[in-house]
């Protein structure tokens, strides 16, 4: 038990060594922290409210410098603003006495509470502001209702609010010094793995197929076949990377303002491709049950095999241009090749050039023909959003190349 | 801008009206709680730590009633074994003296912190106790850290403990007695949903793709089209779903031994399915384009709408069988229909029985078919996925129906 437990740990480290590192981290920011009730002088200065900055490195600290960041910006300003709403509730309150004040108190708070958790629906306050709303109805309730016993309301709120940002700032400065993790590197690259990912089963999916038809049998070394069912759910993580990375308010390339919505499209495009891969892998079970009844003709054959394998290229081109946050010379010119022959396999299945073959050979073989010219589709959709964000986004240029001809 | 918000509003509260039904429940919630604050003689009782109860209550209160326990049950077993651990980290330091204590202090901090950090990354741990283990270490924090300063830690950590007791019960007891979000229920209409919105794109593209190749042209409502969109990327919804209905210790009907995993199979088989209609859809507006190339031959078409419409209406009989949890008789017998249509499709198109017809018109009808073969064995699947659950969820049996005959 303890062995595996360890097994477990270390597999985890290994995975992913950034894990380890943030643990490390959150420990170093938390023992910084904790300074403020290990020295003497620190803790005469803000006594136990020194405990609210010790809370927020807690629970502001996340694994990337953009989710850090989101959270410690929305429980400052949450804070401020309840803080200040509150203190307007309390003067409201006072202007009551005896039972009076509690009761409109009550009714105050019970007010502003149900309002601002239904704004927490809001799809799009949701995805960048939940926290912070969170954070704005704690801190309005601690400062409201302790209003009601406590007369030194506003020095209470002030303490909260400042030690609060000096916990804000600990947990982002020691996130973004220590080994930072930049969401949107990470959704960078998940997007161009993604499409490497597709262009490995392209290829992939030309040799097995056409060994299939040619050889009769398959190689055993198959990973890539399975490679790109990630893609096909990957929409939720995707967009909650996007939305941590907009926190980021500045960064050498990939700051506040770069797009990560053509992302996003980038990563649709990419699953709606993923989704006809799920066919073309359902095809090649089929055909490998059956694989004595079919011979793909040889013109088609290399129309196909041309098909995927530029289709495959194009799409690994992409990858490692949205990994250097290039414009591509090259994609165009595989886009071109893949066109062209979807071409001549379109007019191939539409004309009656097979009418001498069998047709139990020809039926499977068609299938598989209309699925590549939907996929050949797919990639000029890909590629369509690729030059939306690499204008968008400003991707260098390759030298020497006009504007109008590199994608 | 105003008038916009006002709709906006308007529209969410009318989409779900339980969102407004859960904003109104929190601020009954929190009103309750600030009592400890408004009555004087609770307030004398607990003073100023009645508001980690307030706290506690704004924290755990989540949409659902799982949703709720789990963060309830998660908080106070983590507040329990916290402040545990912070008193024993505590009596080993007061070896110490003078400067030694706040630096075994520090460094056991940082050593328990940084573990508990790292546990998070557990992906099973994640799943069901992360809320927890960010509480684990922020009491940790604040009782170890306070007591350096504080004496009367133990008092601190049983006074946090047991406000933190009665804030998550008001939380749990407001949200189960006032309309009641159960999401166990949700998940199952949710799978339920799914499947019927596959069946209905499978009846609806049925007349749809008949009426295309005799009629030449489609109907104008077309909504059943794209009603299977949203399966495609259901699975992180489904799995969060699932773990927070776990959180159910009792229910009359959806308990914690209700087999929530095999929802999320049935799930997972029926995504399958959705990947296939994505295609299906692809085909359809292909042949819009050149519907005047292709005629379906009279006795393909008989097979394909029977395949079709018998695969729809299993899967909706399958998802009125999971919202009334009974078991289906009538499922049986639309399988065996759809699977007598997939084999006649099937040996049409491997025999040559068309070899009269013109093969421009015939290669698009057979990707149909195959895509038609491939959904009747996704089905299939999914009614294997079905049984499964309603063995292990004991699903009402039908009156009079033997167990080995029904689904």
């Amino acid at each position: 038990m303890a062995v595996e437990v360890a097994n477990n740990m270390k597999k985890l480290g290994q995975d992913d060594p950034r894990r380890i590192v943030h643990s490390l981290r959150v420990g170093v920011a938390i023992t910084l922290v904790s300074l403020f009730y290990y020295v003497r002088p620190l803790f005469d200065r803000f006594g136990e409210n020194g405990i609210w900055a010790v809370l927020t490195v807690v629970l502001v600290f996340e694994f990337s410098v953009g989710a850090t960041l989101g959270k410690g910006l929305n429980r400052m300003l949450a804070t401020l603003s309840a803080s200040a709403l509150a203190l307007g509730v309390d003067q409201v309150a006072t202007l009551f006495d005896g039972m009076g004040q509690p009761i409109v108190l009550g009714i105050l708070v019970f007010i502003i509470v149900a309002t601002v958790t239904f704004m927490r629906f809001f799809p799009a306050l949701k995805a960048r502001y939940d926290y912070g709303l969170m954070i704005f109805i704690l801190t309005f309730c601690l400062v409201s209702v302790s209003s009601y016993q406590d007369d030194e309301v506003l020095e209470m709120a002030y303490e909260r609010l400042y030690t609060i940002i000096i916990g804000s700032f600990i947990a982002i400065i020691v996130c973004i010094c220590l080994w930072p993790v930049w969401i949107g590197e990470t959704l960078q690259n998940k997007i161009a793995n993604n499409l490497e990912k597709l262009g490995n089963f392209l290829e992939g999916f030309g040799r097995e197929y056409f060994r299939l038809s040619e050889e009769g049998h398959s190689t055993d070394e198959k990973s890539f076949l399975h490679g790109y069912k990630s893609v096909l759910t990957s929409k939720d993580k995707e967009e909650t990377m996007a939305n941590l990375a907009r926190w980021k308010l500045w960064h050498y390339r990939l700051g506040f303002r770069h797009p990560w919505n053509r992302y996003l499209k980038v990563g649709t495009s990419t699953r709606q491709g993923a989704y006809k891969l799920e066919d073309l892998n359902g095809y090649l079970k089929y055909f490998e049950i059956q694989v004595n009844t079919h011979r793909v003709p040889k013109r088609n054959s290399r129309a196909m095999h041309t098909d995927l394998s530029e289709s495959g290229k194009a799409l690994k081109e992409l990858a490692s241009a949205i990994k250097k946050m290039r414009r591509s010379t090259t994609v165009n010119f595989h886009i071109a090749n893949s066109k062209i022959a979807a071409e001549n396999l379109k007019s191939m299945l539409n004309t009656s050039l097979w009418e001498n073959a069998n047709l139990r050979e020809i039926i499977p073989t068609a299938a598989v023909g209309l699925v590549l010219i939907d996929i050949v589709r797919c990639t000029e959709k890909i590629v369509e959003a690729f030059q939306e964000l690499a204008s968008h986004a400003r991707f260098e240029r390759m030298d020497g190349v006009s504007p109008s001809n590199d994608v």
